[in-house]
């Protein structure tokens, strides 16, 4: 490793009651590892939910997947040069197992996540909530574009990138009536998406405010009527019923926000039939979604307020309160370590 | 008109208490229409479910919808030569509608239907229990190869075109694992479709002898397990129910046989987004299937016993027995006017 490295980080610690800051020996890097000193994390909903027990994680661990961060060193045969600004995928698949062959590393049957794993296994340092991050050998890192503000390009790494992929089975959505269910992070990326791409497209939410915040995403209340494509990241399974009851012949409902226990959604096959509907899920995402996922937002950058929807950095110490609440106002909170 | 050509045939009228053999004058042929003697219809399960009041149709009506016919006579601009030995799709769409602009043509909005339409309507002669039918301007008309038999070529145009779309939405079968519920006339075509794309093949049915009938299909007799694909001809909500349940990662469910009322499938939303399935429904076919039937069809016909499972044809006066009920031990009656 390069003498400059450091030898020790600091890294937030969930231990299951709250979060330690602990000093972390950095270790010798691997074939094909890369080491990220992390500039601004983003707070992904589902770390909150992880936080307030909701949701079944390894404890200790260190959280947090959505970040943006500069290459420090790399390892032999690692994917990115030393000084790169990169994003990164939460998945890493082992490359060689038959779903990783067939095409879906994110199902891996060894998947290791970033912001998922033990504290106390082989790879402590697999979350973003810290001062550095050891990216495994075989995951997808991608450059961020001079010029993406850090704030905008950490959703990347989970946020946009599963819209990437729950628009993706839609097909081409020019002149198409959309359905968003869901006006959170990933509810206004996916209208802006589908707006950009030429689609029609309205929202819906629970709460309101999300609604009228949607507007600068181009996506419009929603007033019913038949949609051509439903994208539901509520994981409503009551808005899910609704959206595949608004389906027009041809239409295609995709589920995105279905990843907690919900009661079971009573589908007619009959009209699945003679309507020709799609019901089709999507959980995390592919390599070819976070590259996808960078080139939206660089793209977009002056067409939407990517900016405005993340609230300012929280400084490192304070990590533990990013993790309780979610900022008033906004759709993420961000810790710059 | 040719002068040569008939002015009059016989068609089998349902009556909705029996069938008529009726004659009935042959229309002038207008701009895209076509005449065609009939040579050989196969008798679609559809048809029995109408005779027995489980199905509602117009009615009076000449039902069939599975034929092979002669092309004796064109108007200006049809899409066949006179003397080509044919198949024809049950759905005639407008060509101008939105649906039909999206592609969807069995599902415009004007659809008309061979063997569906009232005998007292415009278009009396649409069905193939009779000697004649007269195909409308903008159907689809496949010439059918010399050397396919009329028997084997016959089912084309619901079973195998049937199959044919419901196969698509998999997209490649090599090396995966599909199941197909139901061992039918559509089961059968869809398990040895899928063999002969590589897939390995299991087959289901409440009939154990038609499992066994589908050995010569490709198609093994199920033990259980998961599966890459599976494709639903039963219609049965059960069966619907079972199939999801053994979908493997990323696997997908074709609904192909709920055309009747049955009860609402439960789905676990969850579950669909966390293993990428998905459930799509698909009703009639496009053009290019029917293509695609007789291509397959022809390309296998030696390879499977096509001709095994359509009864040797009942003469046209006895049309009525063939509605009546499936002829033991085989998957079609056929009638030959």
């Amino acid at each position: 490793m390069d003498p400059l490295s450091p030898r020790v980080t600091r890294a937030a610690v969930w231990t299951g009651t709250g979060v330690d800051i602990r000093s972390v020996a950095i270790p010798e890097l691997r074939e094909g590892e890369t080491l990220v000193r992390v500039r601004l994390a983003t707070v992904c909903g589902s770390d909150l939910h992880t936080v307030r027990g909701r949701r079944t994680a390894p404890c200790p661990s260190v959280l947090g997947h959505e970040a943006v961060g500069d290459v420090l060193a790399a390892g032999p045969h690692a994917p990115v040069a030393v000084g790169q600004r990169v994003v990164w995928s939460v998945t890493v698949g082992c490359g060689d197992c038959p779903r990783c062959r067939s095409g879906r590393t994110a199902k891996c049957l060894s998947v290791r996540k970033i912001g998922h794993e033990p504290f106390d296994g082989d790879w402590p340092l697999s979350g973003a909530y810290a001062e550095h991050v050891v990216l495994p050998a075989g995951g997808c890192v991608v450059a961020v574009p001079a010029g993406l503000p850090d704030a905008v390009a950490a959703p990347a790494a989970c946020a946009t990138a599963t819209v990437m992929a729950a628009l993706e089975p839609a097909g081409d959505l020019a002149g198409r009536r959309v359905l968003v269910c869901g006006a959170g992070m990933l509810g206004v990326t996916a209208a802006a998406a589908c707006a950009d791409a030429g689609a029609a497209v309205s929202i819906t939410d629970v709460d309101a405010r999300r609604v009228e915040l949607a507007r600068c995403f181009g996506g419009a209340p929603d007033h019913g009527g038949p949609v051509d494509v439903a994208v539901d990241f509520s994981g409503s399974s009551a808005a899910v019923g609704d959206a595949l009851a608004r389906l027009d012949v041809g239409g295609i409902l995709v589920l995105a926000g279905s990843v907690m226990p919900s009661p079971p959604v009573p589908v007619d096959p009959e009209t699945v039939v003679r309507r020709w509907l799609t019901v089709t899920g999507v959980h995390n995402y592919e390599p070819r979604h976070l590259h996808a996922a960078i080139d939206f937002l660089n793209r977009t950058r002056h067409t939407y307020p990517w900016a405005s929807v993340v609230a300012d950095p929280i400084p490192f110490d304070a990590v533990a309160d990013a993790l309780t609440s979610a900022p008033a106002g906004k759709l993420r909170a961000s810790v710059a370590p």
